[in-house]
C-alpha cells in the first residue's frame, strides 16, 4: 500500500513551487502534485475518509487531496505541458498539473469536494465536470454559469458529488481548441457500500485524438476528422502500458471518449456488458451482451467480465485507422503493381526512397524506415511471435494464473509482464 | 389557447394564393399555411378531434388541418424557402410550406390522415413517412412505391396512423440532393389516451447540416463530411431558442438526426432515459441512464427527465466542431508560435488582417471580426458572465421556479427569458 | 434440399487443382470449394452433423465441410479475387476461396471445427475469429498470438464453437490493408437445439467499403473516410439481391460492419428489435423498438421482424451519400444556376459535356451519361414505377404472400421475384 506521503515522495512528482505558493494565502491553498512523466502509477489506496477499492488509470496517475473541515480539496493547475505519446515521440499539450490528460479524480458518494482550479494558460479557461449532477453555479460552462477563470487566476468550485459512478472533466471555454489540445481528465465516484457493484480491477482512461504533423509537436486544433494519432490517455501503441488481472478476477474498464468520433473497442476472447455510463449503473435487465462496444463522443462506458480465460487479449479501436499511427494516409496504393527498377531510377534522384506496397503493407512493419524526427512509425511493436503490426488505439489485456496482488501494483508490471502464453502454437502442413 | 382560426390569422402565415386554388377543384384542397419566419411559434392546441398534449418545434410550427369526413387532412407544399439560420445569416433551401424544416404534423393514434403534397420543386420529389407502419403504396419511395411527383403536381397519400410515437418526413427521390438542401419536417402522434406516456414539456427538432461556403447562400449538396453548419432545426447557436420548463415539469425532447454522422447530444446537470424512438416506446427494463445520447442517422430519440435543479443547463452536441460555425477549419494552429510583428508587416499588404490564436482562440469570440456578407461568426454567444463562445448545435434547458402555464407558451419566453441564475458565482483566491 | 455433392458440382465452384494437393499430404487436407461469381447460392442445407435451419447468405455462399473423427474440417484460402460490385464493374479485392468476402461459415453450438487456412496472397496473413471464445493461441493476432502465416503456407486453427451466435472472420495481420482490399467473411453458430431463437428466414451479410477511382479496379488501401463504394456483401445496388421472404415468416437479418464508420441500416415498414450481436444474445427486457439499427464499425447486428406486412420495402443505409456510388462528391452545387448557353459554348471545347444539376440531379439517373470504363452511375435503379435513384448500401425487402418455400430456395427467386404491389397508387388533383 501507498501512502499519500509516499506518493507525493515519488521523484516524479514535483509539490508546486513555493515561492508562488507564499504570495498569496498560503494556507487556503492545497498542494498541487504534478507528474512529468507518462507511466502508470500504482492504485492511491485512500489514506483517509470512507474506504473504496481504487482505480488504475492507465498510463496515467490519481490526484491525492487534503481533508479539511468535512471537506476533500484537490488542487488542478491548467497548463502547458510536454506528453510522451510512445517512447520516440513527444507532444506540446496543454493538460492539468504536468501531463495530459490530467490526473484522475476519485472520491466517495457523499463526499464534499473543494476543487481549486489554477489557470497557468496564455488564455482563460473554465472546467466543467461532466456527468456530475451539481449547482448550477458550479457548472463551469464560461459565460453562461460563470465568468471565464484568466490566465493566473485560481478558481475555487466546491459541491457534493451525490452520486457514484463514472465521470470526467474538461474545459468548457475556447472548448474546441482547449479539449484538441488535450485538456481533459477521468473522475470516479466509488458507491459509499464498497461492496456495491465491486471489482478487483478497475481500469480507467479517456479516448483522444490529435492531429499532429509528422516531425512537428504541436496539433492542429482546427481539424475535424483526419486526425493522425488516436489515444487511449494521450498514448498510442505500443506506448499503451497492458491491462493486467489475475485469472478470475471481476474486471471493469472505464472509458471516457473526447474525440471528433465514436470509437468501437472491442475485446478478443470475451464478451462484456456496459455497466455504467456518464448518467449512472445501467440495471442487468437493460445490459446487452457485446466485445465491441461503441463509444460515442462526449460520454463514458464502464464494461465488466470475468477474466476466466489465460491469456494475451488484443484490446482496441476496431476502426482499422485508429490502429496505426501518422502517415500512411496518403500513400497510393502499389498492390499488384510491379516497381522493380523503378526504385534504382528513384533512388539516383532521392536518397533514402523505398517503394512499398506492391505486396500489401506489412513488409513496412519489419523494416526501419527512415522517419522524421519526433515521428512514430505506421505500425510497429514486436510480440513473442513476431511483427504485431500495429499503431494507436491498441494494447493488450494480459489474463494471467498465479499473480499476487501486491505483483501487480507493481507498475513495473503493466510494462514489462513475465508471463508466458497459454496455448503452444500449431505448425500446419505445408501445401508447395 | 390558440385556436386554428387566430393560427391562420397570424401575421406570419400566409394562405396559398387563391388563383392558384380557383383552377382546380378548390374544395377538394385543404388550406396550406405557410410560414415565413424561424420564430417558435407556441404549442397548437388540438381545436377537435382527440385530445392531447401537443409539442413545441424548436425554432418551428405545426401544421393546422381541416376535418372531412372522419379524415384530417394536411397540405405540404414541397418549394425553395429562405430560412434565416440566425440573425445574420439566411441560407436558400429547399423545404415546405415557406420554411425548412417544414411544419410539424401532430395527429393522435388511430387517425385517419389524408396528406395532400404539392411540388413546387423544379424537379420531381415524394415523401416517405419515416417509422410510419403503412400500406406500401404511400411508403413514398419513388420508382419504388409510387411514381415520382413531377414539378407541379399534387400527390394524395392517406393512411391510419396505427402507432404512437416519434417519427420525420423527408423525400425519398433525389434523396441526396432534397436532404442536404433541407427536405425534412417531424411527426408526432400521440397516444389515444392522453394520460398514457404524459409529460408537461414536449420539445421536436431535427438535426440538418449543411455546408454553404462563406459569403454564399446555397447548400453544396454533393459534401459528404465537411459541413460548415451543423444546425438544430436548420438554425445555429444564438439562433436557437431556449427550451423553457417549469421546476419540477416531466420534460420530454425528441430528436431526429438527418445528417450524415451521429450526434451526441449532451445535457448538463440532469440526467436522462430513451423513452422512444421511431420503432416505438422503449420499455423501462431497456432504458439506459445517459447524460449524452448518440442520435444516430436516421434514426429518431425522446429522452426525459424531471426537471427538478434551476438554472440555466447547456444542451448541445458534444462533438466539439459542431458547436462552431462556419470558417476556423483552416486555420493552422499559431499556439506558442510568437507572432508580434508579423501583423504589422502583413497588415500594410492586406486590410483588416487579424493575426489569431497565439494563445487560442477564445480572443476570437471577444472582439469583432470583418466577416464576409451573410457568413456567422466561428463562436459567439453572449451570457449572464461573458462571451459563451460556442456556435452550431448549442441551446440552455432554463429551469425556472415559479413559472405559469401561459409564460412558457408566449413565443417571446422562449428567447429572451427573465429568470436569474440560482446560484452565485464565487471568487478563488489569487496566485499572483 | 441440395446436399453437399449436388453443391460440389455446381458449375460455378471449383475444387482445389489437384496438382497442388498432391504435392503434400493430400489426406489430410479438406477440399476447397471456390466460388466464381457474386450470386446468391440457396441455403447450404446441413449433411450430416446436428441439424440447423441454414442462413441465406446475400450475393455470398456457404463452406462445405467434411466430418473427420468428430471434428468439421473447414478450408479457407486467402487469395486474390475479381469481385464482380454491380453489373458494370468489377474489382480486384483480397478474399477467400475466389469471392470477397469469402464464403459463411456455418456449425452447430458444441461443434468441434479444424479450419485450414492457406494463404496464397503475396504477404503474410492470419485470420482472427471475431465473437468468438476461444484459446488464446487460436485468436488469429499475428505476432501476438501466433507468427504470421507466410505467404504459400498453411496454418490449422482448432477450436470447439462453444456460444451459439453471429460472428465474422478476418486478418488481423496488416489488418488495414487487408481489410481495406476485402479480405473477411461471415460465421453462424447455430443453437444445439435447432427451436431455440428459431426462424423461418435467416440473411447475413457484411458491410463494406471501397475507395475506387472511377476507371480503375483496385481500392485505395490508405483512405480513411472518403469511400466511393458503401456495399452489402462487396455490392452496391442495383447488383444486390433482394431479401424475398414469405407473409407471416419470422425473419432474422444479421449484418457486421467492416468500414471505418457506423451504418444506420433502416427498414421501411416494420420496426425490428436487436436480438443477437456479437457477444450473444440479448434478452427480450433489454431489447428497444427500432426502424433504423446503427451498426458500428467492428461489430454485429441481428435484427428480428415478423413480416406480417406484404410489399416492396426499402432496406438501406440512412447515410444519404451510402446509397450512391462513385462520382458526384466533386460536384457543384448548380442548383438555382442559370446554365442555358453554358453547355452549347463548353460542348465545343469538351465532347460528350453535360451541364447538370441546375434543378437538382434527378435528371442524372434518368438518362445515359457516358461514364469512364468500369464504373457504375452515381444513382440509378429502374422500379415498376420508374427510376429508384439510388446506389450503394440499398436493397429491397420483398413480403409476398402464397410462397412456398421451395419458391425461395431457388436462387433466381432472389433476383427476378415475380410480386405485384400490394396496393394501388392514387392519382392527385393536378393544380395547374
Amino acid at each position: 500500500m501507498i501512502s499519500r506521503r509516499d506518493f507525493l515522495r515519488n521523484s516524479s512528482m514535483a509539490v508546486l513551487g513555493a515561492t508562488l505558493v507564499t504570495r498569496v494565502q498560503a494556507a487556503s491553498l492545497p498542494e498541487a502534485p504534478r507528474q512529468t512523466k507518462a507511466t502508470m502509477t500504482p492504485p492511491l489506496l485512500p489514506p483517509d475518509g470512507r474506504p473504496y477499492n481504487p482505480v488504475v488509470t492507465l498510463n496515467g496517475w490519481t490526484l491525492p487531496w487534503r481533508r479539511r473541515k468535512g471537506w476533500k480539496e484537490f488542487h488542478l493547475i491548467a497548463e502547458p505541458v510536454v506528453r510522451e505519446i510512445a517512447p520516440g515521440m513527444k507532444a506540446h499539450l496543454w493538460g492539468y498539473n504536468g501531463q495530459s490528460p490530467g490526473p484522475t479524480i476519485e472520491c466517495v458518494e457523499g463526499d464534499r469536494v473543494r476543487i481549486f482550479v489554477t489557470n497557468r494558460l496564455p488564455e482563460h479557461t473554465t472546467i466543467h465536470w461532466h456527468g456530475v449532477r451539481l449547482p448550477n453555479g458550479m457548472d463551469g460552462v464560461g459565460g453562461l454559469t460563470q465568468p471565464q477563470i484568466p490566465a493566473g487566476k485560481t478558481f475555487v468550485y466546491e459541491f457534493e458529488m451525490k452520486h457514484s459512478g463514472t465521470f470526467m472533466y474538461h474545459p468548457h471555454a475556447d472548448e474546441m481548441v482547449q479539449m484538441a489540445m488535450g485538456m481533459m481528465g477521468f473522475i470516479v465516484v466509488h458507491p459509499k457500500n464498497p461492496n456495491q457493484y465491486r471489482v478487483d480491477r478497475d481500469f480507467v482512461f479517456l479516448l483522444a485524438a490529435y492531429d499532429i504533423d509528422p516531425g512537428s509537436y504541436t496539433p492542429r486544433v482546427a481539424e475535424m476528422l483526419n486526425f493522425n494519432l488516436w489515444t487511449f490517455n494521450s498514448r498510442v501503441f505500443p506506448g499503451i502500458d497492458h491491462l493486467v488481472v489475475r485469472k478470475g478476477d471481476r474486471v471493469r474498464i472505464r472509458m471516457g471518449n473526447l474525440t471528433m468520433t465514436s470509437h468501437p473497442i472491442h475485446i478478443h476472447g470475451y464478451n462484456f456488458a456496459v455497466t455504467c455510463t456518464d448518467g449512472g449503473w445501467v440495471p442487468k435487465s437493460a445490459q446487452w451482451p457485446e466485445t465491441t462496444i461503441d463509444v460515442p463522443v462526449g460520454a463514458l462506458r464502464a464494461v465488466e467480465f470475468i477474466a476466466d480465460a489465460p491469456g494475451d487479449w488484443a484490446f482496441h479501436c476496431h476502426k482499422s485507422h485508429h490502429t496505426m499511427n501518422a502517415m500512411g494516409h496518403q500513400v497510393p496504393t502499389m498492390i499488384g503493381v510491379d516497381q522493380k527498377g523503378i526504385a534504382e531510377k528513384i533512388g539516383k534522384l532521392v536518397p533514402e526512397y523505398m517503394v512499398m506496397g506492391e505486396k500489401g503493407m506489412a513488409e513496412m512493419a519489419a523494416m526501419a524506415m527512415p522517419l522524421p524526427d519526433n515521428t512514430l512509425p505506421m505500425m510497429t511493436g514486436h510480440g513473442p511471435f513476431g511483427p504485431i503490426e500495429m499503431g494507436g488505439m491498441f494494447t493488450v489485456v494480459k489474463v494471467r494464473e498465479g499473480l499476487a496482488r501486491e505483483d501487480y501494483q507493481d507498475p513495473g508490471w503493466y510494462r514489462h509482464p513475465p508471463g508466458t502464453l497459454a496455448y503452444e502454437l500449431k505448425d500446419g502442413p505445408e501445401l508447395d
